[in-house]
């Protein structure tokens, strides 16, 4: 799996992905922003704030979700055909650790493209005083649409 | 499971799930609010805005997560001792159609309580034109915590 | 969701469905049967048996999980087309309790049908010393597959 | 994640380990040996035969989850204190690729250990025709137990 290099079939994919990451209003909200955008891999992160947290002070776990949702939604857009859409078939996630820090990195990987399936991990790393830490990890089924009004990207 | 009725640990148990959401930052920043809370179940409700969309418009994927996984997991708290802090240990979510709608509702069941672990299950509705459709189911292990500090109901 | 009933694309999905069964080698090996077969609902029955169990005694969750995406697979195929295969793309099972008991019944019930993926819910019912306990609940998504050989129905 | 070393807490654990596999009817019934045993990882080897397949021939997704549930399981109780057993809270599988091969490895690593949960990623790849192709992932919460009688090791 390491290592796994993957030939994207849009050579426009990253214009593509981050077009769509810009009409995400929940990625504006929890102030998200989008890094690395590789073929296969696209980065998401993510400052702590007040806003987006649980009882206890950490990032509530559905942010965590959130943003690890649009990194594994847009890792497996980047291997798509240019007018395909996505959408998130499911995903489970596991909170290994509260997620505490004050910026936090959210990686999608594709595991395993498909024409109609893709199969992709996440993983949230929490910076916390210099210290990175892994916090969750993600599994998530992603679905090409095409030719559906409405669904594109 | 239908019909299952809990008998509540903590007859504050009410009190308790919602002095705690009220200091959710996520819960206010996406405009959640707490419906009913009875022992083993709670429902959140939410309005569809701009800022909680994925790029086709729909409610993001992550955002239902974040309101029924607070569903989920105020469902479990109910039935625990009022000392009990919870956390989420991991959820699965499958979205069954895409999260159209003016309102949402996000109700969490609890299938199995526990001293340590209980297993709650999550129902998005979306309300679409006075139309109601089941939009998302999720899965959730939340696990009780105590005598650690910082993680208090 | 509780009393919902799907009309079958194939009249003679109930067949169908029982000369798949009937092919899976796994089912006769762990003693499983089929038990009802109605349209978006199969259910499988299992005897204990020692060739069946993990370390303390109980049915193993393997084996839990492999007649429960057999009941959610079947339930699944049962609404699909007659030319359609089946496959698993992914299942989370939560175990609720340890499976003690004498007989098992695994229950199937479409949750979501759909023209590619159709998401499916399982219940792990034990029956022990004449009382019935949920000890499992599965969440399955299963794709139909048209046109590839060597995988039908 | 990778390279990540455990200490084990109990010097016998592989002994451990291989006690309790030996009492797991259902890995005698599906033919499946113990492979490597070291902290925090368990390999579980496996060969086709009809009895553990599906309808197309393939390795019923239940028999490779039955096998990665053990392979998770143990990664898990391999740094666990001597006295502690173990149970499946829940795991997530999904399938990559028809799980097609003559003989099959199962891989469970453990993410992240912990004194009452741990998490363990499971991997099965398929041995086919000296080929090997990674079909299913998994994602397992596992529980220490102590002092509950008939649940050891």
């Amino acid at each position: 799996m390491d290592g796994a290099r993957f030939e994207p079939q849009d050579p426009a994919f990253a214009e593509r992905v981050r077009a769509s990451f810009g009409k995400q209003g929940a990625m504006h909200t929890i102030g998200a922003t989008l890094g690395e955008v590789a073929p296969g891999r696209v980065v998401i992160e993510l400052a702590w704030q007040q806003g987006l947290t649980q009882q206890h002070g950490f990032l509530h776990a559905g942010i965590v979700a959130t943003a690890l949702d649009s990194a594994c939604g847009y890792a497996a857009s980047s291997l798509m055909a240019a007018d395909a859409g996505i959408l998130t078939i499911e995903f489970k996630i596991n909170l290994l650790a509260p997620a505490k820090g004050q910026r936090f990195r959210m990686e999608g990987t594709v595991l395993k493209p498909g024409r109609t399936i893709t199969v992709v991990e996440g993983r949230a790393i929490a910076l916390d005083d210099g210290r990175e830490k892994l916090v969750a990890t993600m599994n998530a089924t992603m679905m090409a649409i095409t030719g559906r009004d409405g669904i594109k990207h």
